[in-house]
């Protein structure tokens, strides 16, 4: 990694010594003009996501916090350096010199590619070894920055926030590799697939800092100015409205009308998840709420039937739910957002805010937006076939018994692979 | 609320495609000038607060830790929605287009709003159900809003950080509403009302991110430039010191010398509720240190002695505290907020600088600082009584038989809305 | 203290409502070039690290997480008030009108002074009284407000992320305090100092959000532009490394490959301390992972032979292990500084950028960047030195049997300090 690094990568202007000199022939009159104070709190939240994020919301099992919050750890580390080199050489060479150039926005996207992986560690949560897991993230992070190529620069979507590239290939990704692994007798280790009472606490922090900053997920990398701006509050909207729906679905759903830890720790953030392609347009703050509305009800019938369902007779085992949170609401978000895009009209977003957001420049420069509309669409399906190509072929490389993956009975334990103390004998 | 959004609500020409246009026609040079980069970071802190610092700040109960973070979600997720309507009919809304246009300022508005709710389920926490509770907030907000208009735009009162508007306020309605709510045989439930050590852990994860993003909070919606700055630097200093304080009266109050869990998880933050409207007046670092320390001594006395006294002999039962550490923290915000007005000067302020500070322009431009001070005690007075008479209506209204509320022997208690595990009987 | 800061302390310009007619003076084209928003971001983010980062990574002892995350919050209050005041009189007191002003950049060098102590805080965790602490933090604040005019001001080195004059510092101050306060019969402690499996996962909470923040640690006090920008880059890439390197060295020692929570907890962090000096300098991307691998393997290392050996042979008992965390990383930072400055390049940084990176104005115009790297080395040797010198003088003052530390078996135990509930002695 260090010589690819050596090889490969350097600052780009705005984070060289030199950018004084390219700031003067610029014409930048300030500093603050600089990528990195447009850029840089977003990131920061995205970071956040990533770690606190997604590694607390997978504590929630009563056994397997260290190995929650901490192979996230280890494989979010892990794939960003290689997402920097991977998205670099599909994205970011010049030709010329033949390096890869990185600033702020290489960050946020390395952060986004290792979200991909994450994702599908949420679907084979306490069944693989730490090894296995960076065999996921080698192949997911590859395959990301492939699909990803093929959707923003060959079919040229937008996806801001990535419900197609990262949230559909992602999920079915992960779904994929778990149906190939399926363990017909995990449940021997069925009472250690549960939470106890402050271990759903811990999630919650998960939950809490995931849905807080998911504006600033769907806002990062978009266009400076009013796109950063409308994205943040589409999706806060989103959110808000995903909440209501879901508390209101889990409190029906239940005999006494108790709710369910689980659908608030996860069903809470699917509008989020669906508002990651179309929180750049001009989708209207009712068009965000409408979004949040459906996805939170979706997204909670999922757990209550999907889940089931898929483990009983496709014989696939997805301990957190990604199918209900990431696979399913990304798809969802994929295909609002080529609507949104199809119906895109001048007179609401003006002749030049509409190239601005759709980016119709260049080669691109005469494409109407029913055409962008139907490659949008194109690009949801791409998603979701490298998702379920690829982790069909990587989980078939899982199978090798060289992994040192589990026992059936040592599943959802942190034992297997930390030290842990005495006390941990009573957590049940 | 989609209808309602799909009538009312539009984006601001900072968050709307047109901006490029409105960009140029304004002169401004930068994409950087978007008032999202301005606001954005502190926005996010602010949100950090509202659902984690108040979320996990009402975790510490034994049994009630999914309760106090859950329902916080609930609410606040609800009350955003219906703050953005309520704040822009009264303070948005375009005579000429019947719209509301709304930016990231509208954002951390709608999430001050919605902290006038969650003070007042501080006081209520563990006696009522959701449903109760989405009514309070219904009401909650709605007479925010009001007093908001009243205080903000007729009395024309600056508040930045709310000491009157969501502390005093949020404080007086939920007291009131608890006095309603008045339960003779709570000490069914005593055993209960406490908290295990590691939910006092989790209660400290929201002390902090309260604590340390309160300058975020109090300097969210100040000027520009100068008044942001200077609001941060205040509230930090007056925090700073509120800690020294708690700390040294917790101690000396106790036999033994020990510390109290409660007093550090509260009082330390009375300083920044009571900077809440003079932050971003020259009321100089000292000013804050002083401020600082006075609110630490008098909210830990509010926990020693206060808290018992309501109890006993004027039948309040404050789950949280929320008499210490909001209702008369902000109170005595309001007032020095008032007297540090009225002793504003041209001398300190600068001519423009007062201007600036205290908008006086428009039709009042000839007003004086005493007259302002003035001003300032009063709006503080209309706070409190809107707080009081709007939570006595609103406690009468939950009376009625028919919202759910749990019975006296199983307050404080998980198990009535939550699905548990089989260990939550062991925390006791 | 009010006294203090009412005699010297006051609003520096950009935060004075005079601000108007400064931006005016000095042709200043808008608000958003307040220094406000240049740094206020990593200011919250720095903030965040004092009192959650260190505060939570110091509740992993099973039953000493109050005294932990609240001594943390109570001496880090304390702290910056003192250093404000410290930090100005050295600093920025303007010697015609006597006083000290203060802006945003002086809220994040009070919090980065506070640092200094809270490590020293680190080895002592659970063997001194909170009277000592207060000790502690008053002289560790003096010395570090010395050592830094020392370093910075008179031998004119750079060190944005403090190496040098925060960890090295620190952590030497730490150990020599607790060399001194060794205490032969601690093994009756002994059942107390260790974690359950919740406390380290709060201790995770703590490890997260330094690691992830680190990028604005050594960002927050560098030049805008360019410099902050690289010096984020620098840090996210030397911590990414140092978390593979600690896996794998953490899962080679122990017998099974199972991984040590302490080594995730803390060794994971190494990177960022390291690559403090050197942060801002043009170190090159694959020199920063190069800085990150080898901190890594060190510092685990360390965790594994040296803290034992230090403990056995030299007396020394360092509870949290900051030798191997901050002393010997921050050590190493400071000769990597003082390497890749003494190989810095006009060709490399540009003649501007190597004026602007290492300040050669005024005095130092002339300094070659050979004497730089000189320098720098030197300033590292003074960091150690005033930890060592000022650590064993204040641990001689500490042994004065008046200040109410903890006898040899109540050590690491929160009853002492802290009213606890019931359930507290199940905790073993």
């Amino acid at each position: 990694m260090i010589i690819l690094f050596g090889v490969f990568i350097r600052y780009d202007e705005e984070s060289d010594a030199h950018w004084v000199e390219f700031r003067r022939e610029n014409n930048i009159t300030s500093d603050i003009e600089n990528d990195f104070y447009f850029r840089y709190p977003s990131f920061q939240d995205v970071h956040v996501m990533i770690f606190v994020g997604f590694g607390f919301l997978m504590t929630f099992l009563k056994r397997y916090s260290f190995g929650g919050v901490g192979f996230n750890f280890l494989i979010a580390a892990f794939g960003l350096q290689w997402a920097l080199l991977m998205q670099g050489w599909f994205h970011a060479l010049n030709p010329e010199t033949g390096k890869i150039t990185i600033g702020v926005e290489s960050l946020i996207n390395a952060d986004f590619c290792c979200a991909g992986s994450l994702i599908a560690y949420g679907a084979l949560l306490g069944k693989v070894s730490p090894v296995q897991l960076l065999v996921v993230t080698l192949f997911g992070v590859t395959l990301f920055a492939v699909e990803e190529y093929i959707i923003l620069d060959l079919l040229h979507c937008r996806d801001a926030g990535g419900s197609m590239v990262i949230h559909a290939f992602g999920g079915y990704y992960g779904l994929a590799i778990s149906w190939v692994l399926y363990r017909p007798n995990l449940h021997q280790s069925k009472r250690l697939n549960g939470s106890v009472y402050h271990s759903d606490v811990f999630a919650m922090i998960g939950t809490l800092f995931l849905w807080m900053f998911w504006p600033s997920f769907n806002s990062a990398i978009t266009d400076h100015g009013d796109g950063q701006h409308r994205a943040a509050i589409n999706t806060y909207l989103a959110l808000a409205s995903s909440v209501l729906t879901t508390v209101a679905i889990s409190s029906m759903s239940q005999k006494r009308g108790k709710l369910d830890m689980v659908h608030i720790q996860n069903a809470t953030l699917a509008g989020g998840v669906a508002m990651g392609t179309a929180a750049e347009f001009m989708i209207t703050p009712y068009g965000s709420l409408i979004v949040g509305f459906c996805t939170g009800i979706i997204s909670t019938f999922g757990y209550l039937f999907v889940t089931p369902f898929l483990e009983k007779h496709l014989k696939l085992q997805d301990t957190c739910g990604v199918h209900n949170l990431h696979a399913m609401p990304g798809m969802l978000g994929g295909f609002i957002g080529a609507i949104v895009a199809a119906a895109a009209d001048e007179s609401v977003y003006s002749r030049e805010g509409l190239i601005n957001t759709f980016d119709f420049e260049g080669e691109f420069a005469n494409r109407s937006v029913g055409t962008q509309g139907g490659f949008q669409a194109a690009g949801t399906c791409v998603a979701i076939a490298f998702g379920l190509v690829g982790g069909a072929i990587v989980g078939f490389i899982l199978r090798f018994p060289i992994w040192g993956d589990p026992a059936d009975d040592n599943c959802y334990d942190d034992e297997v692979y930390w030290e842990v103390c005495g006390s941990f004998e009573l957590l049940q």
